[in-house]
């Protein structure tokens, strides 16, 4: 199980949304609160936009040792700037521990990033890979259930339709699950974005996922905080979604319900439910 | 800090203490009970002498990532068995990551871990490494105040008399803390070994230790448990000192007594009080 | 590319094969003289049998740097004696560096080593994939030419029939390659063993092979090298295949044929032709 | 030994510079031509200035595997543009390779790289640290000759006049060096810079320095090679300071003399003889 965290909003030094924050990502990597496994040590990775549109591609840092004590990320988060980035911690479910399998994983545009498993992913490993689009397969190069998701959302659209793709990856996961006894099959708290826009989604199998949250809208935040000097810095669109709340501010951070997706963009975020398609 | 494992006797595969435990020292890695921290990821090493003398050295392996997901150490720990080896995860106070700041040391045949932290070491780093036999000041290697505890102690004749150059160590160390203002300067658990003894401190300026344990005499323990498998299989001579118990063997585990060390030998064992020389 | 050793014979300290001779595999790795690469930087990997069956498969340490600044491969090879081993350094054809990319593979008893390419791999990979055994195809670890040949080759019996079982996985490469258009698919130097015998395969659809070279008879290099003393020490039984001869005694190296492979076992060792099955 | 690279001028993407030429700096991580190794493997740095002024300090990004093969020194390069960086790979003479011990060093807004070596170091280490700054002492964190350079260098006012500083160091290193008997004890070609000067240096006891090469003025260039797109994009006063060429276009590269440095400034640059202090 892992640690995660999406912004997009006002152009924000790395370190301010990584480092600062009272339960910081970098500090849940030692001390998660609500997380399965109390350490993410076993690698790390960071994947943002650059401001002037250098290339076509987000940049990715990614690690195999733990965040909390790495000097590149640190030096990363006190000089890179970023209008849309994710973060990421792992803790393997005994998978390889290795810079392949460190999220968030890329395919031109796009990041992907995921927290959870696959139960008895062992079992259907191949069979999902074979659904992964043949000319898709070979660039796989980790060994996660979580790179598979991709690949498989990739291979069903999600370039196109991300809310569809996802629900037909989680659809052929939990048949495929379910085919060899696999009672819930699926655990999923998972974000990808184009550049533009946040999808981020909260579903389980057994309906009872992973701690995913959502900040409040910076308007209402300013008139319940009007003292927090960082709100006064950040433009109206801006938002964050995190798999544990950053800190304690009161009215900050909401729930994302069982079973729905939100979705971050230009004009007004949303957030609908999510099943699985073909189910 | 961190937390380390001693062990002496019958030549043992490195696994059977080393993960077999319930609450083993790679558990620790992630769950240590008793530690100030509790993880120790920042760095670990595992350091044996060979059944045959193949080398008049201890090997040393030594890594930058945890202990709890690495797989040389896991290989090593299958593979290899030794009448006498230490292991030590390691928890930063602050400097690098890096495989010269992991411990064991070693020195010739020697080898010396150590947990605790000589507090304010930054302000007396220069005037403690001035106090290190010129001869051997060049062979330091990292920046932990451990390893200038160990050349100091080198300097002070460790091989010659352990225990006088231990405590002459811990003057020094505590003088020079003193007069820079600091209370408490030193806090130690700490072992030495010459591949035949085992030296193992417990000692704290404030007279608040870390936590240390040695077993129980083996014959003790075989009358306590006669249905323990293990205890069946070792010699008589077999000791181990540790952070923490490694179970809850009733009757198994008993606390190095604060200000005193111990001596693991053939023949009897034996404990003593410690203090630093010319207090 | 890369460049790899296998050791069978009297039990012996590793640094006397890796680290002690003129162009040693350490030395190999900065300067091969004979490999499509000069440098083989980008991991390696040393596999070991013990001489006193602590577990039933051999002992792998790999890491991603290079094998000659590695201290942990030195310590190793300064203190671990083996009859019986494998080592092997990478020069990265695109794929990752990381350490299930690594050789020796491993699987049970058995280890695994490769020097060369399937040119066009990339095209063909999840067809080849696909022909693995389904039972085994999860236990797949890296992204390696390499990793997928040792496992098509357990799927086609290596445990009972080695040398069939190369054999086939080498006509399936070579079809896949055929039907892709690729002229001269496969490229391999490689062995095997189960810790008893080592098969030694040299084999290109080109018929320009990588270099392969065995040493001679112990009696004949004894007989022409009085004065060597390491050839007093070692049984009539010992023998090395290496990618490049690791000095230049006159009368030690002699290549092994192209199209061909050798088999190091009790008694007398031997030479046949190989040839891909089904071609 | 090592090789580096700085830069200064137009913000340009790194891989621009570190990875485009056809004989770049990690082209010569591998190749290299005019180096004391052909390999340059042991470690790796970029440090860079941001166009905005994020931090006070250089973002440095260092590494202890090959450049050749770094994921995150291509990711970086492929994102970041700065206006003043410097790249370091290093080819260790024994230290250990530890990321402490990858250029550049960083004080403040200062960088600080080397390529050389203090010929008998390990001799006078303790005498050459005793002379840094007690201030500054315990802010070492590597073993090399490299950084203890650097750290003299500030001890003598390196924030003030860099050419008096540097001077300096290098007359306590050369007398320090022939009291033990060390016929030539100094080696160096170095950089350093504070965000906006370079000061790059080319000494040697022996008067044999190691190669250092800065590029022509862009206009000349210009004319010579109307057709170079790169110096259309470039202002006049963009400057690179190399150890080796990065390519062979006719008239771009001139060697820096014998004993003399040279700054990179607003305005015209220039070209000054050196000599260490007090000889």
């Amino acid at each position: 199980m892992c640690r995660w965290l999406a912004y997009s909003g006002t152009p924000m030094l790395l370190d301010t949304i990584l480092y600062k924050p009272v339960h910081s990502l970098i500090d849940q990597s030692l001390h998660s609160k609500l997380g399965v496994e109390t350490t993410n040590g076993d690698g790390f990775g960071v994947g943002w936009y650059t401001e002037t549109e250098e290339t076509d591609t987000p940049a990715i840092l990614r690690d195999i040792g733990p965040a909390w004590n790495n000097r590149n990320l640190r030096e990363i988060a006190d000089h890179v700037r970023s209008p849309l980035f994710f973060a990421h911690i792992r803790a393997s479910t005994g998978t390889a521990v290795q810079q392949t399998n460190s999220h968030p994983f890329r395919h031109g545009r796009w990041m992907f990033m995921h927290n959870g498993a696959i139960a008895g992913f062992h079992l259907m490993r191949r069979e999902l890979c074979l659904l992964v689009d043949p000319a898709l397969f070979a660039d796989i190069e980790g060994t996660t259930d979580s790179e598979v998701m991709f690949y498989l959302a990739l291979t069903f659209g999600l370039e196109e339709d991300p809310p569809a793709a996802v629900a037909a990856m989680a659809g052929v996961v939990e048949r495929a699950g379910r085919a060899h006894g696999v009672e819930f099959p699926l655990q999923m708290t998972l974000a990808v974005t184009d550049g533009e826009r946040v999808w981020a989604f909260r579903y389980s199998s057994e309906r009872k996922s992973r701690s995913l949250f959502y900040s409040s809208r910076v308007e209402t935040l300013r008139r319940l905080h009007p003292d927090v000097a960082f709100l006064k810095d950040v433009s109206d669109e801006t938002r964050l979604i995190v798999s544990e709340p950053l800190g304690d501010l009161p009215g900050a951070w909401n729930e994302v319900p069982e079973s729905s997706y939100g979705v971050v963009q230009p004009g007004a975020d949303a957030l609908f439910p999510f099943a699985p398609a073909g189910a």
